[in-house]
């Protein structure tokens, strides 16, 4: 973890659930979709397979766990997993609970509109259930 | 992969580049971007999570040396891997060579315009030269 920095930009637009093994398990401040941050707390990778087999094994891992939790807290239909890094480089791997209807749908989140800030009490309210499910 | 059959639209989408321990890769008919396909042969498989610990390990696995390949390939910036399945919810992950000023960017990829499908000579030069990184 040594000379890991949160890039500004995901630490601005995200708010902490929770320290994991490998990453920082954050919620992105955009209530259009139940949506979360893993950010390998790892210095410098910007691609997946930059970490080491033992740490792409617990990226796995943990994504796979965030995933289930929240398909469980929010029943949705679809979850869409994806590492893009376009905008910023920093590796971070987005776990998103989509719906048909839901804004967008079928078609991917990123770049669409502008975030719908939550308040506090919702944000706080599913992260709480997000946890709890982990 | 008793039961795996590959998804009517997938098929129809992209061509087979070979087949690896667990996936079938292939190559997506969209010459905008560099675009291969992991589709895991398990029947049934929807999320990542639904396969196994071993068969996600080799998923990670499979995709870190495809995205490994099309980066030498390609000499591209970033790497692009996601897992949507709004559209096709037979499990596939996409893993895409993205560079600035290339259709979208730095958006996302999918749902994009109109594919431009390859001749069939560039298509058959990529993959070799995929099948050659891997």
């Amino acid at each position: 973890m040594s000379g890991f920095v949160l890039n500004e930009r995901l630490e601005a637009e995200s708010r902490l659930v929770c320290i994991l093994g490998l990453c920082q398990l954050r919620l992105m401040n955009d209530s259009r979709w139940p949506w979360l941050l893993l950010v390998p707390r790892r210095a410098e990778a910007e691609e997946i397979y930059h970490l080491t087999p033992l740490d792409q094994t617990l990226l796995t891992f943990e994504a796979g766990e965030t995933a289930r939790a929240l398909k469980r807290v929010t029943g949705c239909r679809k979850i869409n997993v994806g590492a893009l890094g376009n905008v910023v480089a920093q590796l971070h791997v987005h776990v998103i609970a989509r719906n048909p209807g839901d804004a967008g749908w079928p078609g991917p989140v990123w770049g669409l509109g502008k975030a719908q800030p939550y308040d506090t009490n919702s944000a706080d309210a599913l992260i709480r259930a997000v946890v709890k499910e982990l």
